[in-house]
């Protein structure tokens, strides 16, 4: 029997949700601005008359009983057995836990489910976009941070209290630089937007190198990790090893995912990740090097397939029986 | 209702086996040499005849329908779904891939279940040692390798293709030494038995240091992991510092499989767990410099509590319904 499921994507300048089947499809989308300057309660005001809307669209009205719950990805602390949002990234004036679970039911009447935004992107694909069918999934997704997380079959491993998944702390070199969560030398701080940017403009700061970049940023124009992308793309050598030095950090961190849960499949999106090979290479030669058994070990890196589509459709899958 | 499960835990030495109950009693226990001088097919008929005594035995004749199964943990590359044990470390002339759980099952009737030694020691503790009711366990078996299982509500974790768990091969140190297993920097290097000893080796050596270690090696004894033990038990400072380093890098990977798994517990055996707090505390600094969300991360460190007796009882919980 089809089952729709209502997911949302939390992020700081925008609302994205969509109406998803149990097949993975997207009925229908909507994206509505955060206005996370109102504060929490607001914009958990303006998420639930969303969810109220969507219910009435003619859509999904004329299906109402094949509405299954409510999936909900967020940054910040989420606490998914409690259903409650604490101090989401990017959205001010919201620093306690806001109880959203209970306040979605007793409002739609749905099952609701919350989780943190990267568990719902890896959720995504894990169940309809590059991890589709695989077994356990690794998902990281390279933005401002690192995000991170574990499917197996079809749902999120949380660990034993559900903060399982931070894959982007993993420490990478012990001595390497301390990182804002506290940690030193985590992968974060090497293949984030921010390091990427960081360690390009560190290089383009010692002018011994000729690159794309240094003339794009003579105006002081700052250096970001998409100029990086774009240079790297028309083979940069500045850029090229802003990339590759990202990117066998990333391959020491995945080989250690390998060995630890040996997943069938790592898939990698965010931004850096429209690099494709060009970044993967370098995380499969680390590989190659450091994860042992090989014949048994064999995990594939590919790219995230939903784009900006991973966060709502997550969310909806928290809601659906997928498996 | 009681069940009873057949344990046995495949060494190089010895064969262990125990009949254990689904409370973790064993109501018996038998030891036996492994003689694998004469090759696989004579051990895997030794263990097997080991099994028919057990079940003639009269604590558990008396009790024969309530034995639900057998279960094997074994060194070596382990098939649990195929069944296989191949290539037990330790056991010569046993080259290809033995199907014990067919050969077991048609001999003796009963559901027989094999896993690597090291998720049996793992599955052992999580279940009826310190991990016990505990819902994400890591283990950890600090011997001539450093062994590592992953047992979630009471199950192995296995990953997608049975391999996972090898958090001996865990890269702390890109950087790092090289490993038996291709890789580079695992935590094995630094913390198993072997690379303790083959540290205070170096410092002694050098000889620069005041030591029992120095003594104790002065006629050409090489020094031993217990040796070092026993020194750091003394306050030798050079032993403590050999301590200090493996618990500094134990301490890395740790943290790591904390972001990653969120266990509610880490379980650490083997014979380097003897030290305790001496070589817990270094785990422990590590892992509040670097693990972060504290009060959601807290994990507990502490030492495993089955001895002798971890392999073949967490080889018993293979074929048992623990939860």
């Amino acid at each position: 029997m089809e089952q729709l499921s209502i997911g949302i994507d939390l992020g700081g300048t925008y609302i994205k949700a969509g109406v998803i089947t149990n097949q993975g499809k997207a009925i229908r989308q909507w994206k509505i601005p955060t206005e996370g300057q109102q504060g929490g309660p607001a914009v958990v005001r303006r998420m639930s008359d969303l969810v109220a809307e969507i219910l009435e669209s003619p859509e999904v009205a004329s299906k109402r009983d094949s509405v299954v719950g409510v999936g909900i990805g967020s940054p910040g602390l989420v606490d998914q057995r409690a259903g409650t949002i604490t101090r989401p990234v990017n959205i001010p004036n919201w620093e306690d836990a806001v109880p959203i679970k209970k306040i979605f039911e007793e409002r739609h009447g749905l099952p609701t489910q919350a989780d943190n935004d990267a568990n719902a992107c890896g959720l995504g694909e894990a169940c309809f976009g590059a991890g589709r069918g695989k077994s356990v999934v690794v998902a990281l997704t390279l933005g401002t941070g690192v995000g991170g997380a574990i499917v197996v079959d079809g749902k999120v491993f949380h660990g034993s209290r559900g903060y399982a998944g931070e894959l982007g702390h993993t420490c990478v070199d012990p001595e390497g630089p301390p990182c804002a969560c506290g940690g030193i030398g985590c992968v974060e701080g090497y293949a984030s937007a921010n390091a990427i940017a960081r360690y390009a403009t560190e290089l383009v700061a010692q002018g011994r190198h000729k690159s794309y970049l240094v003339d794009w940023s003579r105006d002081g124009t700052p250096i970001t990790s998409k100029m990086v992308y774009e240079a790297a793309v028309k083979q940069d050598p500045l850029a090229l090893r802003v990339i590759a030095r990202a990117g066998r950090y990333l391959g020491v961190a995945v080989s250690n995912f390998c060995v630890a849960l040996n997943p069938e499949v790592v898939v990698i999106g965010g931004g850096a990740s429209a690099m494709g090979d060009l970044l993967f290479d370098h995380i499969r030669r680390e590989m190659e090097m450091r994860v042992y058994f090989s014949p048994y070990y064999t995990t594939e890196v590919c790219r995230a397939q939903l784009g900006e589509d991973a966060g709502f459709t997550g969310a909806a899958c928290l809601a659906l029986t997928v498996r």
